[in-house]
């Protein structure tokens, strides 16, 4: 069955990037490149990752095999458009999905076609139809929200979302973009609860895995000084 | 030989509780207390935490393990006034520690002897001193540093912190007081570099340890197009 996952390789204080660039030099040059690039190198590094873009070696370990497992589940992919855009030219005429992406912007354009299966839809209805759109032509594998974090939000935020794993890099960059902003409108005393399903970890990086059981409210317990805890006390 | 320990629970979100409490009502209605309450939960259900305080009954499983191994590992704890004061009252006659406490503060206090080998003695002279006093008294068993975050900060921004221990709570807050806030004044394209020494994960939390290695600065790589990857390209 069709299931709606997320990756995010993320810092330990849950940076996917430096700062924001503002635009001034280049952005390679940039705090955002810095930070970015310093959370994704266990991806970079990894054999599967190299294989798809056509680079040779790389490492074959445990971390390689969660990017090689993650491209495989995916039959198609849901993207926001800086992410689309920012690619383009990087991913060259071979891009490493090999499946059908679905944009989300607010600007028409049309299907671009790439070799491989890769194809880029352009879509301007909104996210949950960019997910329904790629849910029809997943062909029962998994669609898979690609980033970056400001998508990740909008599909987490509209209830779509029913895994997400994090890939949480043990670097701590103090600044930077978050992927759990405070734009999620969760009420005040609620939360969004999930359950951990998976936890693989290298000394590179930690992959948690989680099920997201959606909005809750906040209860309070008794400290453990009376019977208020369910199933926890003994008279 | 004395490590310089800490353990946090923290929200997928990096919170430690809901935002702060503004002073309006009491504490327990608030936001603040609501988010502390969900992130603590596992300690507070744990026959580990249960036992130090006097309750009975509670859960003997992982969880409630990490708990147990946590406080046998202490020898003495450095705390925040806030921390302190906070638990002066619930911690009662016999405080959960039955070890010295050195709790940093601007305010001088004679020394505070509780039943069971727990004692507060308040440092004014700053924190590397509690923790230099700390150490003297530990017999060989880790210093650990109790919270709040502000202190945890300081003493990671100081670093003076070997070890991390993260108790990672699968719940998002949206908003909240963060472990890791912008005032740990790395420089630009600089950060905090740790290795995962354990995972011990449970459905209720993923216990991460870190050793930190020190701040360092962050730099680019080749994203695998040459040789600039050392150790990972295939000639």
């Amino acid at each position: 069955m069709t299931k709606v996952t997320a990756q995010m390789s993320i810092s330990l204080d849950g940076h996917y990037a430096g700062p924001r660039h503002d635009g001034t030099g280049s952005w390679i040059d940039s705090a955002e490149a810095a930070g970015f690039y310093r959370i994704t190198r266990w991806v970079i590094d990894g054999a599967a990752w190299r294989g798809r873009q056509g680079f040779q070696g790389g490492k074959d370990d445990v971390d390689a095999a969660i990017i090689g497992e993650t491209f495989e589940a995916a039959g198609a992919y849901v993207m926001g458009r800086n992410m689309a855009d920012g690619g383009e030219v990087p991913w060259g005429d071979e891009p490493p999905f090999r499946a059908p992406v679905f944009v989300v912007t607010h600007r028409p354009r049309e299907v671009l076609r790439r070799k491989g299966g890769t194809s880029f839809t352009y879509v301007t209805d909104g996210v949950a139809s960019a997910v329904e759109q790629a849910r029809a032509v997943a062909g029962g594998k998994d669609v898979a929200i690609s980033g970056g974090g400001t998508l990740l939000r909008q599909v987490i935020k509209a209830g779509l979302l029913d895994e997400l794993e994090l890939h949480i890099v043990p670097t701590v960059l103090g600044t930077g973009m978050r992927l759990f902003d405070a734009d999620l409108d969760l009420a005040v005393k609620e939360a969004i609860e999930l359950t951990p399903i998976r936890v693989v970890q290298s000394p590179r990086v930690t992959h948690i895995r989680y099920r997201i059981d959606g909005r809750e409210p906040l209860v309070l317990d008794d400290r453990g000084r009376g019977s208020g805890t369910p199933g926890t006390d003994t008279p």
